[in-house]
């Protein structure tokens, strides 16, 4: 292994943030569950509350709104389901629209099955079909129940943006619920729940610099909610039983505070990308860059060289001291092509390279990708030249 | 508040032991997701093999039985399910039969729902009532689907420990499949998930002093599995999705290492908590101890004394710095009569107040806890004379 490390994954998992850190470390000393009612537990429990504030100044809704979860998985299936309730009453959601450039989790439908789930496609340039969409909710049979439509903000390989307002509109006019997963998007671009492009929001703490093991969904407004997904216990106003994880959350509350005033930074992190893009086409001018033509989140370059296998060269990257990935990391040691390109329309036998940065992402972590890539073009060249 | 606190409610939520302080601090420097191929990701998926090596130790299994969650609330709605695999096969469960004195995450019947669950009753004692649980099984429709019967170790209010063995037994011979929740149990009675007496086990981290936020269902065999709860990415070999909790699960593997130590100094919690139930029944001798009767853990007292009302004398007792329980602390806030207590036939309008304790309590805390319980003896002596 290489003495010094440079860490290009930040889309599978960012490095926990100092603030993030501190909070979570100093909520381990508290010794109680959130719903004891002495002074130990009160303690606790002002914590979660304070964090919750945190998630919700973060999309700009009220704090009782977030729904805490043990991760964006958690949210997504508890979000994915036929059964809802408002209020008292029953309300029924038929089927699931989903982007087939989903994660895996919205993708397979969660509570609704596969065979209550339909996938709508993109173009070349990772952007939903709004045609296919509009079509397929024209289609949609309401005496059944209402539709459901999950798409993700932003791709977690490519970093494509979605057109969330029109997408939204076209929701709305069918009468759907939309969810809206911000996973990627969460720290990267503002999320704004007041201006109602989403009826709710997926978001997890270990992309925006939070521990892993915490995520939550939030609504935009609480009169219509998801049948629980975990039960038992009344916590999290019954939309969630379980002993609360209390440290997670804390950190996961600081993380969301500084993914806010990081925002502002966001310049700073799209510049180095467009350096290391720019390093990437000048030593193999025959790069392809997905989504390039499309608006991407500022930190995400997915990309193929013809004769670069992905998943040689990911192992050349991290003998080299690299980290990046080849695709997303959602399933465990998953290696296969990824489904979002297929999507795309591409075919890339060879795979392809993502490399996702973040506000900590230095110069030099750049210029040590940079000098690994010559390597491997290099090597590239003598092959061509000895065949 | 007191300047010198006495944490006595354990069974709430233990408190963190150092080793499990210690392996957590040091996970959250790995930044990684654990199914990321990278140097970074084999660090962070060593550190969840190594721990689920821990929990399979101390339930005496094979590591790939264990199957990491959130928590004992997610595990338990996990393996309350109609809907079971053996391989690719599909297998019907029909029916949950759970004891009233279960946890609420059992005693709701999970994904089976309330209409699909038996309520089997204890005695005064806190027993299960085995020959109701025989008759009911006896009942049971099996051309609808195998039974499920879903049942506590040890009693999270009494401490009561149920007659496992007869139980498994009378399960065997339904052909029904037993879950045992041995959330209270693990690291206070010795469990050997090689004797058979249970096909599931139920775990929480935070209860043997691990972090808040993970748990574990552990299968004695893998032939058959829950079909799982939360779904998307493949982690958990496909019967849990999600990014899995880096640091809580380094922290409950540590626990359990330390828990499994611990085993062997239960003698002295016992004498402990038995010096303690001297205290109270010498202070007032009509206290009533709830289960005494029955083989308890040796951590736990819940008691009621006539003209002490608990919400009252549990705030008496915070604000001399005394953290102790009435009831459960399962459902946030939630304060009502105890459902456990009443399954067992106890009618007590002034509540009942448990003291749970652990290795690391004191004599100091013991002796601060009845000094306080002198204090609270002398004004109802005092209420009774003025009347």
């Amino acid at each position: 292994m290489a003495a010094s490390r440079a860490y290009l994954d930040h889309n599978a998992s960012a490095p926990l943030l100092p603030g993030a850190r501190e909070a979570m470390v100093a909520a381990l000393d508290i010794t109680a569950n959130p719903s004891s009612v002495h002074s130990e537990g009160r303690a606790a429990r002002r914590i979660i509350e304070d964090a919750r504030r945190e998630i919700a100044a973060l999309v700009n809704t009220k704090p009782e709104h977030v729904v805490f979860t043990s991760g964006a998985t958690e949210a997504a299936t508890t979000l994915l389901t036929p059964d809802w309730q408002m209020g008292r009453g029953a309300v029924r959601l038929s089927k699931a629209y989903v982007s087939v450039a989903d994660h895996p989790c919205l993708l397979n439908g969660g509570r609704f099955g596969a065979e209550r789930t339909i996938h709508i496609g993109v173009d070349g340039d990772g952007i939903t079909d709004l045609d296919a969409l509009r079509q397929a909710l024209a289609a949609h049979d309401k005496a059944e129940g209402l539709p459901l439509v999950a798409i993700h903000v932003a791709n977690n390989e490519t970093g494509v943006i979605q057109p969330l307002g029109k997408i939204a509109e076209i929701v709305k006019a069918a009468g759907g619920v939309f969810v809206v997963d911000a996973v990627q998007a969460a720290g990267r671009i503002p999320l704004d729940l007041a201006t109602g492009y989403a009826d709710y929001l997926i978001l997890s703490s270990h992309k925006i610099g939070g521990p892993k093991g915490v995520g939550a969904f939030v609504a935009a407004s609480d009169l219509m909610m998801p049948k629980p997904l975990v039960t038992g216990g009344g916590q999290e106003r019954g939309f969630r039983a379980g002993t609360e994880n209390l440290a997670a959350i804390a950190g996961f509350g600081a993380a969301a505070r500084e993914a806010k005033i990081a925002l502002a930074g966001i310049d700073q992190v799209r510049a180095l990308r467009d350096s290391l893009e720019a390093s990437i086409l000048s030593l193999a001018p025959d790069a392809e860059i997905f989504g390039r033509r499309s608006e991407r989140l500022a930190n995400t370059i997915f990309f193929a060289i013809p004769g670069v296998k992905s998943e040689t060269s990911q192992i050349a990257f991290d003998l080299a001291g690299v980290a990046l990935s080849a695709g997303s990391a959602c399933s465990s040691g998953k290696v296969g092509p990824s489904h979002v390109l297929k999507a795309m329309g591409h075919d890339n036998p060879e795979g392809a390279l993502r490399v996702s940065i973040g506000p900590a992402t230095t110069q030099a972590e750049i210029e040590q990708f940079t000098a690994v890539l010559a390597g491997i073009l290099a090597r590239r060249a003598e092959k061509t030249k000895a065949a």
